[in-house]
């Protein structure tokens, strides 16, 4: 059983402060874990209800992990990691990386980091009010994704100025992504769930694409962003 | 404030058998609930902290939507609708229907909901094991466009035997998307997040179509189902 010190302690770790302050974050599931664990990744401590293969864990209630899990439904690990160092963003200009201002939905962002990873993205720039990939619901969404893409917060507006290389923004109303046809590298930039790209970063980017509607008449006022990323990302990687 | 049974009414709308009891379901957040109102949906009741612009509400305590609502950061406005008539099935020749087999995390259905609505697909064919799409975080994440797709839970095998066009199955091991030229009418199948589609169903597809990587070697066993769905219709509304 946990001490009500430990368990706050988990608890806290869902907020980014506290995370940066104590240089942890919590993972849960098998799968996320064992992906972390094959990484390199430094665990603190996993707590498990039932034993794991090859895994050395401290045995806890199921009902434990329900009090101290992130989630409605808790799986049967849970695990404290050690934050890994994130490598400096050296702009690569060999291939796309992506750009999301105030994405804010974790799980948005977990599936964005796994579409990178499928697409061999290595870096992803966020705004500085974008969700922290290290939130417990994003750690979990990307399953696993988290250790082979690295995102980086930091001012959009001084990136864009200083890249030298196309760049591309989402917009409801620019060219469409059927009729373009993308460079080997670039920037992809995408905007959040509710206001997409800021008037400040549009004004810098020539290029508009445009996910066009497969109908007239009516219909929703935008796609998910993880979804439109998925898209546009299909379009930029095709052979 | 709303009385002991009102709550346990509204909490137990989470449940599928008791919205199927009561013929209702539960909407949250501004932007829902007048889309359901604009598509003629019978609402209930609609409870709101702050009053609503040409909507009339009871107006309740913001911490009491806190208690009531189905999400852990409870909006302003939550509601309450009689569930709709859904029509009877009638395949759809003349475009692309889609076909689920146990997605079962409602945010993903919900955004599925959403890409359908954008490519203009009126019907979506559920396994009786997917998450039911009047599930409160289904609706929500339909963001309206669950007043313009239909979802119908059926024997999908019996669909797929009875349909007389091509049905496109996704896996991880057929013919690349970007070389395939889909044909104006058909089924796209999806399987389920953990498991892919069941070799009983995937015996019947002819089509098996997949989502090249666009790197070798490490990277994620598989995309989100919603993010491969969007990356798939794109192409199947290709002009």
């Amino acid at each position: 059983m946990l001490s009500k010190n430990q368990r706050k302690h988990i608890r806290q770790l869902s907020q980014k402060k506290y995370r940066q302050q104590t240089g942890m974050f919590v993972a849960e599931g098998e799968k996320v874990v064992r992906e972390l664990l094959d990484a390199g990744w430094n665990a603190d401590s996993i707590y498990s209800s039932s034993p794991l293969k090859d895994i050395s864990t401290t045995n806890v209630d199921q009902s434990e992990l329900e009090r101290i899990s992130h989630f409605s439904s808790a799986s049967r690990v849970l695990s404290i990691f050690h934050l890994p160092k994130i490598k400096t963003p050296k702009i690569n200009y060999s291939q796309f990386s992506l750009v999301l201002e105030g994405v804010s939905d974790p799980g948005n962002l977990g599936t964005i980091i796994r579409l990178c990873d499928w697409y061999g993205i290595e870096d992803i720039y966020c705004s500085p009010n974008s969700v922290d990939c290290f939130n417990p619901k994003v750690v979990q969404s990307t399953m696993g994704s988290i250790t082979r893409v690295s995102c980086h917060y930091l001012d959009l507006a001084t990136l864009i100025d200083g890249f030298k290389g196309e760049v591309f923004a989402a917009t409801l109303a620019g060219t469409a992504h059927y009729e373009l046809t993308f460079p080997k590298s670039g920037l992809l930039v995408m905007g959040s769930e509710s206001r997409g790209i800021s008037s400040e970063l549009l004004d810098k980017i020539e290029n508009k694409v445009t996910i066009p509607r497969g109908m007239d008449g009516e219909g929703p006022e935008s796609l998910n962003v993880a979804n439109a990323t998925a898209i546009l990302l299909s379009e930029i990687f095709r052979p």
